[in-house]
């Protein structure tokens, strides 16, 4: 008798309070937030930081400073006055983060990261390393649940696009399959997005949110594809990398 | 001294669960569930119905029932043993629903009309009466908030493509803005499907849903553009036809 090996699925979800409403018990989760939680992150680990604990509450991430833990926090953009650095990637650089370990609090990302908690592994997904996020979902035979942080639980564009770069990468190599219907709109955006990303990255709300803040440097790093091969993932409460 | 007007801004609200997010009250609800609330909803009116009654659960759709309603109740897509119809637009022929009122609850549909009952108005939008909603729109200065009933409060693709649909006609027109990504999104999505909606419509999960079930007859039917002019809303717990 042959057995018909289902393929493992792909699922889209496009906001934090749709979160429960998946099966991510048996799925690999993978969090975006693309400006910026987790292109902060990623960059935090391609320059070698030892951990980051994420942290929800601006309560929390204040326990920490005043236990002299390094913090990072923002709300609605901007840094937190106590915190020693704000949301921008451009901040941690080697010789600051370096063999160090961060407290970080933002507005979507790091409430995202812990979501996924009870799931098969959380990993961090970002343009940045978005061909290390596939090839290692690639050697995994598990469902993948991709979960945008989106915008104080809205959809967002921008991590839409992550999400459907990632599932188009998946999905081209044979090995996954999708029937969810925000993985296929999230590939369609994608296909429309890439070819012209420069134009494409004016529609997005967030862009524009940033800009009024004087901290829209930061989008085109944002968008860069595949400048690192690390990835960070989330365990008993903490980023690390594998 | 020149006052500038603010044009009204068109949002779409891609579930019930993110409905409290939006600021719903000083805008006019546009309610789709494509396959099939809304599509249902405007063939009634279309065919001569007096009023409908949307009721959220099964017990409220069987005490009607008791007191000798005609009632249309569906979960899951399939009729529920003691209503008189499924959820079929084919059923509600003028024969049938000429002058009578009905009593209706589905899976999606009926919650998501509902919902909007504290905003300016809510108002029921399909590919039938696409045109009709979008001319209606256009003599109002009021806020359009599109709520996709979505499929069990996930994203789907089918409503999503109509709020694109109704967000092109309202931004073409010059009289509205949008800055909401959801809404750019829509109209994206939009715009790669309605070129060849025969094979875009094959991406829609809940078609494969209806196909199980034998259902799926009505799919071509649910995407037949302005074959109407009637526009229901709802106002005190009962729609009617404006």
């Amino acid at each position: 008798m042959t057995v018909v090996q289902q393929k493992p699925k792909i699922e889209v979800c496009f906001s934090p309070l749709q979160f429960h409403l998946f099966d991510s018990k048996d799925s690999i989760v993978v969090v975006v937030d693309i400006l910026r939680a987790t292109t902060v992150i990623t960059t935090m680990f391609h320059n070698g930081v030892h951990k980051v604990i994420p942290v929800q509450t601006i309560e929390n991430a204040l326990e920490y400073k005043k236990k002299g833990y390094l913090v990072v926090a923002e709300r609605d953009g901007e840094k937190l006055e106590f915190a020693d650095f704000g949301n921008s990637p451009y901040y941690f650089t080697s010789d600051i983060v370096k063999g160090k370990e961060l407290v970080y609090s933002t507005t979507n990302g790091t409430n995202a990261i812990t979501m996924g908690k009870n799931s098969k592994q959380v990993i961090i997904g970002s343009f940045m390393n978005l061909t290390r996020v596939s090839e290692y979902l690639k050697t995994k035979t598990a469902n993948v649940l991709i979960l945008c942080a989106g915008w104080k639980d809205r959809f967002n564009l921008e991590d839409t696009l992550f999400a459907g770069a990632l599932s188009e990468k998946l999905i081209n190599s044979g090995l996954f399959i999708t029937k969810c219907d925000s993985a296929n709109a999230s590939m369609d955006l994608w296909n429309i997005a890439k070819n012209d990303l420069t134009n494409y990255k004016e529609k997005i709300a967030h862009r524009h949110r940033l800009k009024k803040l004087g901290l829209d440097d930061v989008i085109d790093y944002c968008f860069t594809i595949d400048s690192t091969e690390v990835l960070p993932y989330f365990d008993k409460g903490t980023l690390k990398m594998l």
